[in-house]
Protein backbone atom coordinates (compact mmCIF):
# COMPACT_ATOMS: atom_id res chain seq x y z
CA UNK A 1 0.00 0.00 0.00
CA UNK A 2 1.38 3.38 -0.75
CA UNK A 3 0.40 5.21 1.98
CA UNK A 4 1.22 8.97 2.77
CA UNK A 5 0.57 11.67 5.45
CA UNK A 6 -0.05 15.11 4.14
CA UNK A 7 0.58 18.11 6.49
CA UNK A 8 -1.22 21.31 4.24
CA UNK A 9 -0.92 24.85 5.21
CA UNK A 10 -2.88 27.75 3.94
CA UNK A 11 -4.15 25.84 1.14
CA UNK A 12 -0.74 26.78 -0.36
CA UNK A 13 2.00 23.94 0.35
CA UNK A 14 2.26 20.81 1.75
CA UNK A 15 4.51 18.33 3.20
CA UNK A 16 4.10 14.35 3.31
CA UNK A 17 5.93 11.38 4.51
CA UNK A 18 5.28 7.50 3.37
CA UNK A 19 3.89 5.78 5.85
CA UNK A 20 4.72 2.37 6.92
CA UNK A 21 2.96 1.63 9.92
CA UNK A 22 -0.24 3.62 11.74
CA UNK A 23 0.34 3.09 15.62
CA UNK A 24 -2.32 5.43 17.24
CA UNK A 25 -5.39 6.88 16.36
CA UNK A 26 -7.58 9.09 18.94
CA UNK A 27 -9.39 11.94 19.58
CA UNK A 28 -9.09 13.78 22.87
CA UNK A 29 -11.69 16.24 24.44
CA UNK A 30 -8.94 18.92 22.96
CA UNK A 31 -7.76 17.35 19.26
CA UNK A 32 -7.07 14.31 17.03
CA UNK A 33 -4.10 12.61 18.02
CA UNK A 34 -1.99 10.52 15.32
CA UNK A 35 1.59 8.07 15.66
CA UNK A 36 2.36 7.42 12.75
CA UNK A 37 5.68 5.35 11.37
CA UNK A 38 7.46 7.20 8.77
CA UNK A 39 10.40 5.77 6.06
CA UNK A 40 11.95 8.96 6.34
CA UNK A 41 11.84 10.45 9.77
CA UNK A 42 10.62 7.12 12.24
CA UNK A 43 8.13 7.57 14.46
CA UNK A 44 5.67 11.17 14.10
CA UNK A 45 3.40 12.95 16.38
CA UNK A 46 0.36 14.60 14.84
CA UNK A 47 -1.75 17.23 16.24
CA UNK A 48 -4.91 17.89 14.65
CA UNK A 49 -3.07 16.57 11.52
CA UNK A 50 -0.19 18.55 12.01
CA UNK A 51 3.39 17.20 12.66
CA UNK A 52 4.43 18.31 15.82
CA UNK A 53 7.39 15.78 16.27
CA UNK A 54 9.35 13.09 15.11
CA UNK A 55 11.85 10.47 16.47
CA UNK A 56 14.46 11.78 14.01
CA UNK A 57 14.49 15.45 14.10
CA UNK A 58 13.33 16.56 17.49
CA UNK A 59 16.53 17.29 18.62
CA UNK A 60 16.84 20.22 16.71
CA UNK A 61 14.03 21.79 18.42
CA UNK A 62 13.71 20.79 21.99
CA UNK A 63 17.41 21.50 21.75
CA UNK A 64 17.02 25.10 20.86
CA UNK A 65 14.22 25.71 23.42
CA UNK A 66 15.61 24.32 26.09
CA UNK A 67 19.61 25.53 26.33
CA UNK A 68 19.57 28.78 24.92
CA UNK A 69 16.71 29.94 27.76
CA UNK A 70 18.73 27.79 30.94
CA UNK A 71 22.06 28.69 30.37
CA UNK A 72 21.52 31.96 29.96
CA UNK A 73 20.62 31.97 33.55
CA UNK A 74 22.98 31.43 36.43
CA UNK A 75 21.66 27.97 37.78
CA UNK A 76 17.91 27.51 37.22
CA UNK A 77 16.43 25.59 40.19
CA UNK A 78 12.50 25.54 38.91
CA UNK A 79 11.76 25.57 35.39
CA UNK A 80 7.90 25.09 34.31
CA UNK A 81 7.12 23.84 30.22
CA UNK A 82 3.69 25.14 29.01
CA UNK A 83 2.61 22.67 26.59
CA UNK A 84 5.16 20.23 25.15
CA UNK A 85 3.37 16.55 26.19
CA UNK A 86 5.27 14.70 23.96
CA UNK A 87 8.14 15.39 26.89
CA UNK A 88 11.31 16.46 24.54
CA UNK A 89 12.13 19.50 26.36
CA UNK A 90 11.43 18.05 29.83
CA UNK A 91 14.13 15.45 28.61
CA UNK A 92 16.47 18.38 27.65
CA UNK A 93 15.73 20.35 31.01
CA UNK A 94 16.73 17.67 32.83
CA UNK A 95 20.02 17.82 31.58
CA UNK A 96 20.65 20.98 33.23
CA UNK A 97 22.58 20.05 36.62
CA UNK A 98 21.06 22.86 38.37
CA UNK A 99 17.33 21.86 37.94
CA UNK A 100 15.59 20.80 41.18
CA UNK A 101 12.10 20.73 39.73
CA UNK A 102 10.30 20.33 36.31
CA UNK A 103 6.57 21.77 36.05
CA UNK A 104 5.30 19.92 32.69
CA UNK A 105 1.92 22.15 31.80
CA UNK A 106 0.03 20.39 29.66
CA UNK A 107 -3.72 20.86 28.55
CA UNK A 108 -4.48 17.48 27.03
CA UNK A 109 -3.21 14.55 29.50
CA UNK A 110 -3.86 12.07 26.46
CA UNK A 111 -0.87 13.80 24.54
CA UNK A 112 1.15 12.63 27.39
CA UNK A 113 0.04 9.05 28.07
CA UNK A 114 0.21 8.63 23.63
CA UNK A 115 3.74 10.08 23.85
CA UNK A 116 4.95 7.74 27.10
CA UNK A 117 3.90 4.75 25.40
CA UNK A 118 4.91 5.43 21.67
CA UNK A 119 7.87 7.92 21.82
CA UNK A 120 10.06 6.91 24.55
CA UNK A 121 13.06 8.07 23.71
CA UNK A 122 11.05 11.68 23.36
CA UNK A 123 8.36 11.12 26.85
CA UNK A 124 11.05 8.93 28.59
CA UNK A 125 12.32 11.38 31.57
CA UNK A 126 8.62 12.35 32.33
CA UNK A 127 8.81 9.84 34.88
CA UNK A 128 12.00 11.89 36.52
CA UNK A 129 11.39 12.27 40.21
CA UNK A 130 12.32 15.93 39.51
CA UNK A 131 8.94 16.03 37.42
CA UNK A 132 5.97 17.36 38.44
CA UNK A 133 3.05 16.74 35.65
CA UNK A 134 0.08 19.41 35.04
CA UNK A 135 -2.62 18.68 32.98
CA UNK A 136 -4.27 21.96 32.75
CA UNK A 137 -4.79 24.91 31.01
CA UNK A 138 -1.28 26.86 30.75
CA UNK A 139 -2.70 30.28 30.82
CA UNK A 140 -4.57 29.22 33.80
CA UNK A 141 -1.56 27.64 36.02
CA UNK A 142 0.25 30.59 35.24
CA UNK A 143 -1.86 33.10 36.58
CA UNK A 144 -1.43 31.68 39.81
CA UNK A 145 2.29 31.40 39.96
CA UNK A 146 3.88 34.57 40.97
CA UNK A 147 7.92 34.78 41.19
CA UNK A 148 8.34 31.26 41.14
CA UNK A 149 10.52 30.14 38.14
CA UNK A 150 13.36 30.77 37.20
CA UNK A 151 12.96 29.88 33.43
CA UNK A 152 9.38 29.32 31.54
CA UNK A 153 9.67 27.56 28.16
CA UNK A 154 6.77 27.98 26.19
CA UNK A 155 6.78 24.79 24.14
CA UNK A 156 3.01 25.03 22.26
CA UNK A 157 1.20 23.90 19.06
CA UNK A 158 0.45 27.03 16.41
CA UNK A 159 -1.74 30.05 17.39
CA UNK A 160 -4.72 28.12 16.38
CA UNK A 161 -7.15 25.61 18.38
CA UNK A 162 -5.78 24.99 22.10
CA UNK A 163 -2.97 26.93 21.70
CA UNK A 164 -4.21 30.47 21.09
CA UNK A 165 -4.63 31.88 24.48
CA UNK A 166 -0.71 31.00 24.49
CA UNK A 167 -0.15 33.87 22.36
CA UNK A 168 -1.58 36.96 24.20
CA UNK A 169 -0.48 40.09 25.67
CA UNK A 170 -2.45 38.69 28.97
CA UNK A 171 -0.54 35.19 28.70
CA UNK A 172 2.91 36.91 28.21
CA UNK A 173 2.16 39.36 31.36
CA UNK A 174 1.30 36.41 33.56
CA UNK A 175 4.52 34.57 32.30
CA UNK A 176 6.76 37.69 33.04
CA UNK A 177 4.90 37.75 36.67
CA UNK A 178 5.43 34.11 37.31
CA UNK A 179 9.40 34.47 36.38
CA UNK A 180 11.77 34.95 39.36
CA UNK A 181 13.48 37.96 39.22
CA UNK A 182 16.40 37.33 36.62
CA UNK A 183 13.82 34.65 35.06
CA UNK A 184 14.27 33.41 31.60
CA UNK A 185 11.83 33.00 29.04
CA UNK A 186 11.67 31.40 25.89
CA UNK A 187 8.76 29.94 23.46
CA UNK A 188 8.12 29.15 20.10
CA UNK A 189 7.64 31.64 17.71
CA UNK A 190 6.46 30.39 14.43
CA UNK A 191 8.28 30.33 10.87
CA UNK A 192 9.36 33.72 9.11
CA UNK A 193 8.89 32.15 5.78
CA UNK A 194 5.82 30.30 6.13
CA UNK A 195 3.84 33.14 8.40
CA UNK A 196 5.58 36.16 8.85
CA UNK A 197 2.72 38.06 9.50
CA UNK A 198 2.19 36.12 12.39
CA UNK A 199 5.67 36.34 13.60
CA UNK A 200 5.65 40.12 13.53
CA UNK A 201 1.92 40.14 16.20
CA UNK A 202 4.32 37.71 18.14
CA UNK A 203 7.28 39.75 18.52
CA UNK A 204 5.51 42.81 18.92
CA UNK A 205 3.05 41.42 21.79
CA UNK A 206 6.26 40.57 23.60
CA UNK A 207 8.30 43.69 23.11
CA UNK A 208 5.37 45.69 24.66
CA UNK A 209 5.63 42.98 28.13
CA UNK A 210 9.26 41.89 28.35
CA UNK A 211 12.15 44.39 28.87
CA UNK A 212 14.89 42.69 26.54
CA UNK A 213 13.53 40.22 23.94
CA UNK A 214 15.51 38.41 21.42
CA UNK A 215 14.69 35.84 18.36
CA UNK A 216 16.44 32.98 17.06
CA UNK A 217 16.43 31.03 14.33
CA UNK A 218 17.43 27.50 13.15
CA UNK A 219 16.11 24.92 10.40
CA UNK A 220 13.93 22.18 11.51
CA UNK A 221 12.82 20.05 8.45
CA UNK A 222 9.28 19.08 9.56
CA UNK A 223 7.84 22.28 10.53
CA UNK A 224 5.80 24.55 7.88
CA UNK A 225 9.17 25.56 5.42
CA UNK A 226 11.81 24.52 7.40
CA UNK A 227 12.94 27.86 8.89
CA UNK A 228 11.66 28.16 12.03
CA UNK A 229 12.04 30.71 14.98
CA UNK A 230 12.17 30.85 18.65
CA UNK A 231 11.73 34.00 21.05
CA UNK A 232 14.07 34.88 24.12
CA UNK A 233 12.49 36.94 26.58
CA UNK A 234 13.71 38.23 30.34
CA UNK A 235 13.04 41.51 32.35
CA UNK A 236 17.19 42.33 31.37
CA UNK A 237 19.19 39.53 31.79
CA UNK A 238 21.09 38.70 28.14
CA UNK A 239 21.49 35.24 26.72
CA UNK A 240 25.00 35.64 25.64
CA UNK A 241 26.04 37.37 28.94
CA UNK A 242 26.46 34.67 31.78
CA UNK A 243 26.54 31.33 30.34
CA UNK A 244 28.46 28.59 32.83
CA UNK A 245 31.10 27.16 30.49
CA UNK A 246 31.14 24.22 32.27
CA UNK A 247 27.62 23.65 32.29
CA UNK A 248 27.47 24.58 28.40
CA UNK A 249 30.18 21.94 27.45
CA UNK A 250 28.78 19.29 29.37
CA UNK A 251 25.32 19.99 27.52
CA UNK A 252 27.11 20.51 23.94
CA UNK A 253 29.14 16.79 24.82
CA UNK A 254 25.87 14.89 24.99
CA UNK A 255 23.83 17.19 22.41
CA UNK A 256 23.28 16.62 18.58
CA UNK A 257 22.57 19.73 17.87
CA UNK A 258 24.38 22.23 20.51
CA UNK A 259 27.88 23.69 20.38
CA UNK A 260 29.14 26.62 22.00
CA UNK A 261 29.49 28.08 18.41
CA UNK A 262 25.86 27.19 17.46
CA UNK A 263 24.57 29.36 20.20
CA UNK A 264 25.94 32.14 19.27
CA UNK A 265 24.85 31.88 15.84
CA UNK A 266 21.74 30.79 16.13
CA UNK A 267 20.95 34.46 17.21
CA UNK A 268 22.66 36.04 13.76
CA UNK A 269 19.03 36.54 11.83
CA UNK A 270 19.81 37.26 8.13
CA UNK A 271 18.31 40.45 7.01
CA UNK A 272 14.73 39.47 6.20
CA UNK A 273 14.52 37.89 9.52
CA UNK A 274 15.53 41.29 11.39
CA UNK A 275 13.11 43.16 9.33
CA UNK A 276 10.35 40.61 10.44
CA UNK A 277 11.82 40.05 14.41
CA UNK A 278 12.47 43.91 14.56
CA UNK A 279 16.09 43.48 15.02
CA UNK A 280 18.82 45.69 13.79
CA UNK A 281 21.74 43.69 14.50
CA UNK A 282 22.86 40.84 16.66
CA UNK A 283 25.52 42.91 18.17
CA UNK A 284 22.97 44.41 20.33
CA UNK A 285 23.77 40.92 22.03
CA UNK A 286 27.29 42.30 23.12
CA UNK B 1 -8.99 23.88 -10.86
CA UNK B 2 -7.26 22.81 -7.56
CA UNK B 3 -3.32 22.19 -9.31
CA UNK B 4 -0.42 20.83 -7.15
CA UNK B 5 3.09 20.70 -8.32
CA UNK B 6 4.68 17.86 -6.28
CA UNK B 7 8.66 16.76 -5.94
CA UNK B 8 9.00 13.74 -4.29
CA UNK B 9 12.49 12.80 -2.90
CA UNK B 10 14.12 8.73 -2.69
CA UNK B 11 9.76 7.71 -2.29
CA UNK B 12 10.12 8.67 1.50
CA UNK B 13 8.70 12.38 1.35
CA UNK B 14 7.37 15.37 -0.80
CA UNK B 15 6.48 18.65 -0.75
CA UNK B 16 3.80 20.37 -3.06
CA UNK B 17 2.69 23.88 -3.91
CA UNK B 18 -0.56 25.16 -5.16
CA UNK B 19 -0.33 26.38 -8.88
CA UNK B 20 -1.97 29.37 -10.11
CA UNK B 21 -0.44 29.00 -13.65
CA UNK B 22 1.83 26.78 -15.42
CA UNK B 23 3.47 29.23 -17.87
CA UNK B 24 6.74 26.84 -19.63
CA UNK B 25 6.68 23.35 -20.13
CA UNK B 26 9.64 21.67 -22.65
CA UNK B 27 11.94 18.88 -23.27
CA UNK B 28 15.62 19.70 -23.46
CA UNK B 29 18.18 17.75 -24.77
CA UNK B 30 19.11 17.64 -21.26
CA UNK B 31 15.79 17.36 -18.98
CA UNK B 32 12.45 18.85 -18.86
CA UNK B 33 12.16 21.88 -17.94
CA UNK B 34 8.95 23.69 -16.14
CA UNK B 35 7.94 26.89 -15.32
CA UNK B 36 4.79 27.46 -12.97
CA UNK B 37 3.73 30.07 -10.54
CA UNK B 38 2.71 28.94 -6.89
CA UNK B 39 0.55 31.13 -4.73
CA UNK B 40 2.99 30.26 -2.00
CA UNK B 41 7.02 31.32 -3.44
CA UNK B 42 5.57 33.45 -6.62
CA UNK B 43 7.21 31.75 -10.26
CA UNK B 44 8.84 28.54 -10.06
CA UNK B 45 11.52 26.66 -11.77
CA UNK B 46 11.52 23.02 -12.32
CA UNK B 47 13.98 20.69 -13.87
CA UNK B 48 13.24 17.26 -14.72
CA UNK B 49 10.14 17.63 -11.43
CA UNK B 50 12.76 18.82 -9.07
CA UNK B 51 12.18 22.46 -7.67
CA UNK B 52 15.51 24.54 -8.39
CA UNK B 53 14.55 27.99 -7.85
CA UNK B 54 11.74 30.05 -6.92
CA UNK B 55 11.01 33.78 -7.28
CA UNK B 56 10.30 34.27 -3.47
CA UNK B 57 13.37 32.50 -1.80
CA UNK B 58 16.16 31.99 -4.28
CA UNK B 59 17.87 34.99 -2.40
CA UNK B 60 18.64 32.63 -0.31
CA UNK B 61 20.64 30.15 -2.02
CA UNK B 62 22.02 32.81 -4.00
CA UNK B 63 23.19 35.01 -2.08
CA UNK B 64 25.38 32.38 0.32
CA UNK B 65 26.66 30.43 -3.04
CA UNK B 66 28.30 33.83 -3.54
CA UNK B 67 29.35 35.73 -1.41
CA UNK B 68 30.82 33.66 1.20
CA UNK B 69 33.61 32.46 -0.99
CA UNK B 70 33.84 35.82 -3.29
CA UNK B 71 34.36 37.98 -0.06
CA UNK B 72 37.06 35.16 0.89
CA UNK B 73 39.06 36.57 -2.00
CA UNK B 74 40.89 39.77 -1.60
CA UNK B 75 39.40 41.45 -5.26
CA UNK B 76 38.28 38.52 -7.42
CA UNK B 77 38.39 39.72 -10.99
CA UNK B 78 37.66 36.55 -13.25
CA UNK B 79 34.88 34.65 -11.51
CA UNK B 80 33.04 31.07 -13.19
CA UNK B 81 30.00 29.87 -12.25
CA UNK B 82 29.29 26.24 -13.46
CA UNK B 83 25.49 25.42 -13.80
CA UNK B 84 23.53 28.31 -12.41
CA UNK B 85 21.81 28.84 -15.67
CA UNK B 86 18.71 30.84 -14.13
CA UNK B 87 21.20 33.36 -12.95
CA UNK B 88 20.90 34.08 -10.01
CA UNK B 89 24.69 33.52 -9.12
CA UNK B 90 25.32 35.59 -11.85
CA UNK B 91 23.35 38.31 -10.62
CA UNK B 92 25.26 38.09 -6.87
CA UNK B 93 28.52 37.91 -8.80
CA UNK B 94 27.78 41.10 -10.25
CA UNK B 95 27.76 43.00 -7.10
CA UNK B 96 31.54 42.68 -6.49
CA UNK B 97 32.75 45.44 -7.42
CA UNK B 98 36.31 44.21 -8.33
CA UNK B 99 34.70 41.42 -10.70
CA UNK B 100 35.71 42.53 -14.49
CA UNK B 101 34.57 39.20 -16.18
CA UNK B 102 31.75 36.51 -14.66
CA UNK B 103 31.75 33.59 -17.29
CA UNK B 104 28.73 30.98 -17.20
CA UNK B 105 29.12 28.04 -17.74
CA UNK B 106 25.90 26.11 -18.17
CA UNK B 107 25.16 22.78 -20.34
CA UNK B 108 21.86 23.79 -21.04
CA UNK B 109 21.17 26.99 -23.40
CA UNK B 110 17.27 26.38 -22.98
CA UNK B 111 17.40 26.76 -19.28
CA UNK B 112 18.67 30.19 -20.17
CA UNK B 113 16.44 31.25 -22.49
CA UNK B 114 13.07 29.67 -20.79
CA UNK B 115 14.53 31.95 -17.24
CA UNK B 116 15.43 34.83 -19.31
CA UNK B 117 11.64 34.97 -20.51
CA UNK B 118 9.95 33.90 -17.45
CA UNK B 119 12.05 34.77 -14.59
CA UNK B 120 13.59 38.16 -14.86
CA UNK B 121 14.03 38.94 -11.20
CA UNK B 122 16.65 36.13 -11.47
CA UNK B 123 17.88 36.05 -14.47
CA UNK B 124 17.93 39.93 -15.90
CA UNK B 125 21.81 40.00 -15.32
CA UNK B 126 22.73 37.81 -17.83
CA UNK B 127 22.90 40.62 -20.76
CA UNK B 128 25.56 42.26 -18.30
CA UNK B 129 28.34 43.12 -20.46
CA UNK B 130 30.44 41.75 -17.79
CA UNK B 131 29.05 38.38 -18.44
CA UNK B 132 30.24 35.80 -20.98
CA UNK B 133 27.75 32.76 -21.88
CA UNK B 134 29.25 29.65 -22.42
CA UNK B 135 26.36 26.51 -23.21
CA UNK B 136 28.44 23.35 -22.50
CA UNK B 137 29.75 20.84 -20.47
CA UNK B 138 30.88 22.02 -17.14
CA UNK B 139 33.59 19.04 -16.79
CA UNK B 140 35.12 19.70 -20.48
CA UNK B 141 35.21 23.25 -20.07
CA UNK B 142 36.95 22.80 -17.04
CA UNK B 143 39.53 20.84 -18.42
CA UNK B 144 40.66 23.34 -21.07
CA UNK B 145 41.15 26.33 -18.15
CA UNK B 146 44.18 26.22 -15.92
CA UNK B 147 45.14 28.96 -13.30
CA UNK B 148 42.54 31.17 -14.74
CA UNK B 149 40.06 31.96 -12.18
CA UNK B 150 39.56 34.08 -8.93
CA UNK B 151 36.73 32.47 -7.98
CA UNK B 152 34.66 29.51 -9.34
CA UNK B 153 31.02 28.95 -8.37
CA UNK B 154 29.58 25.23 -8.70
CA UNK B 155 26.12 26.03 -8.82
CA UNK B 156 24.57 22.34 -9.99
CA UNK B 157 21.77 20.25 -10.14
CA UNK B 158 21.97 17.13 -7.97
CA UNK B 159 24.30 14.34 -8.86
CA UNK B 160 22.32 12.19 -11.29
CA UNK B 161 20.91 13.48 -14.85
CA UNK B 162 23.01 15.95 -16.17
CA UNK B 163 25.25 17.34 -12.96
CA UNK B 164 26.32 14.03 -12.64
CA UNK B 165 29.64 14.56 -13.44
CA UNK B 166 30.24 17.41 -11.25
CA UNK B 167 30.34 15.67 -8.26
CA UNK B 168 33.53 13.32 -9.24
CA UNK B 169 37.26 13.97 -7.97
CA UNK B 170 38.58 14.46 -11.28
CA UNK B 171 36.26 17.26 -11.40
CA UNK B 172 37.80 18.91 -8.62
CA UNK B 173 40.34 18.51 -9.52
CA UNK B 174 40.09 20.03 -12.92
CA UNK B 175 38.45 22.87 -10.42
CA UNK B 176 41.52 23.14 -8.33
CA UNK B 177 43.53 23.76 -11.41
CA UNK B 178 42.00 26.12 -12.93
CA UNK B 179 41.61 28.65 -9.63
CA UNK B 180 44.64 31.38 -9.38
CA UNK B 181 46.71 30.76 -6.51
CA UNK B 182 44.22 32.64 -4.19
CA UNK B 183 41.40 31.00 -5.82
CA UNK B 184 38.44 30.24 -4.06
CA UNK B 185 35.77 27.34 -4.63
CA UNK B 186 32.17 27.57 -3.55
CA UNK B 187 29.72 24.18 -4.51
CA UNK B 188 26.46 23.10 -3.40
CA UNK B 189 27.01 20.45 -1.27
CA UNK B 190 23.17 18.84 -0.58
CA UNK B 191 21.28 18.11 2.33
CA UNK B 192 22.94 16.93 5.50
CA UNK B 193 19.24 15.89 6.23
CA UNK B 194 17.59 14.39 3.24
CA UNK B 195 21.01 12.67 2.24
CA UNK B 196 23.82 12.46 4.42
CA UNK B 197 25.48 9.73 3.01
CA UNK B 198 25.58 12.04 0.10
CA UNK B 199 27.15 15.13 2.22
CA UNK B 200 29.71 12.46 3.40
CA UNK B 201 30.89 11.36 -0.07
CA UNK B 202 30.95 14.87 -1.53
CA UNK B 203 32.90 16.03 1.22
CA UNK B 204 35.62 13.20 1.30
CA UNK B 205 35.93 13.60 -2.61
CA UNK B 206 36.80 17.52 -1.61
CA UNK B 207 39.18 16.87 1.05
CA UNK B 208 40.82 14.50 -1.02
CA UNK B 209 41.79 17.62 -3.70
CA UNK B 210 41.46 20.82 -1.53
CA UNK B 211 44.07 21.96 0.78
CA UNK B 212 41.49 23.75 2.85
CA UNK B 213 37.64 22.43 2.80
CA UNK B 214 34.82 23.58 5.13
CA UNK B 215 31.00 23.66 4.52
CA UNK B 216 28.41 26.12 5.66
CA UNK B 217 25.04 25.53 6.31
CA UNK B 218 21.44 27.76 6.17
CA UNK B 219 17.52 26.79 5.54
CA UNK B 220 16.81 26.79 1.89
CA UNK B 221 12.45 26.14 2.50
CA UNK B 222 12.18 24.67 -0.86
CA UNK B 223 15.04 22.52 -0.71
CA UNK B 224 14.77 18.96 0.37
CA UNK B 225 13.91 19.39 4.09
CA UNK B 226 15.01 22.94 4.05
CA UNK B 227 18.24 22.45 5.86
CA UNK B 228 20.90 22.80 2.73
CA UNK B 229 24.74 23.14 2.76
CA UNK B 230 27.61 24.97 0.59
CA UNK B 231 31.67 23.76 0.89
CA UNK B 232 34.00 26.45 0.15
CA UNK B 233 37.37 24.99 -0.30
CA UNK B 234 40.59 26.94 -1.05
CA UNK B 235 44.52 25.85 -1.68
CA UNK B 236 44.71 27.67 1.89
CA UNK B 237 42.70 30.93 1.87
CA UNK B 238 40.40 30.41 4.85
CA UNK B 239 37.11 32.20 4.41
CA UNK B 240 36.86 34.70 6.72
CA UNK B 241 40.89 35.32 7.02
CA UNK B 242 40.91 38.87 4.75
CA UNK B 243 37.41 39.83 3.88
CA UNK B 244 37.43 43.40 2.89
CA UNK B 245 35.09 45.13 4.93
CA UNK B 246 33.83 48.12 2.77
CA UNK B 247 32.99 45.59 0.35
CA UNK B 248 30.99 43.35 2.48
CA UNK B 249 29.08 46.18 4.17
CA UNK B 250 28.41 46.71 0.41
CA UNK B 251 26.98 43.63 -0.17
CA UNK B 252 25.25 43.83 2.96
CA UNK B 253 23.10 47.03 2.85
CA UNK B 254 21.33 45.75 -0.62
CA UNK B 255 21.50 41.50 0.71
CA UNK B 256 18.02 40.12 1.86
CA UNK B 257 20.17 37.44 3.62
CA UNK B 258 23.70 38.62 3.87
CA UNK B 259 24.87 40.50 6.86
CA UNK B 260 28.24 40.33 8.46
CA UNK B 261 26.72 38.44 11.59
CA UNK B 262 25.22 35.75 9.26
CA UNK B 263 28.73 35.65 7.35
CA UNK B 264 30.53 33.88 10.16
CA UNK B 265 27.33 32.57 11.63
CA UNK B 266 26.85 30.05 8.83
CA UNK B 267 29.96 28.12 9.47
CA UNK B 268 28.81 27.57 13.14
CA UNK B 269 27.45 23.78 12.04
CA UNK B 270 25.52 21.79 14.65
CA UNK B 271 27.08 18.57 16.07
CA UNK B 272 25.24 16.54 13.74
CA UNK B 273 26.63 18.19 10.22
CA UNK B 274 30.30 18.69 11.97
CA UNK B 275 30.20 14.09 12.19
CA UNK B 276 28.79 14.61 8.21
CA UNK B 277 31.16 17.24 7.10
CA UNK B 278 34.16 16.01 9.41
CA UNK B 279 34.44 19.02 11.15
CA UNK B 280 36.06 18.93 14.82
CA UNK B 281 34.76 22.87 15.45
CA UNK B 282 34.66 26.03 13.74
CA UNK B 283 37.59 27.57 15.42
CA UNK B 284 39.06 25.73 12.83
CA UNK B 285 38.50 29.05 11.04
CA UNK B 286 40.29 31.37 13.36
Amino acid sequence: MDLWVRERFLDRFEQGYKVSETLHFSQSEFQEISIVTTEALGRMLLLDGMIMTTERDEFIYHELITHIPLLAHPAPKKVLVIGGGDGGTIREVLKHPSVEKAVLCEIDGDVIDVCKKYLPTIAGKLDDPRVEIVVRDGAAYIAEHKNEFDAILIDSTDPIGPGEKLFTKEFYEGVKAALTENGVMACQSESPVAVPDECRRINSLLRSVFPYVQTYAACVPTYPSGQWSWTFCSKGIRPLDSINDDVAMTIAAQARYYNREVHQAVFALPNYMREIFNVESSKTLA
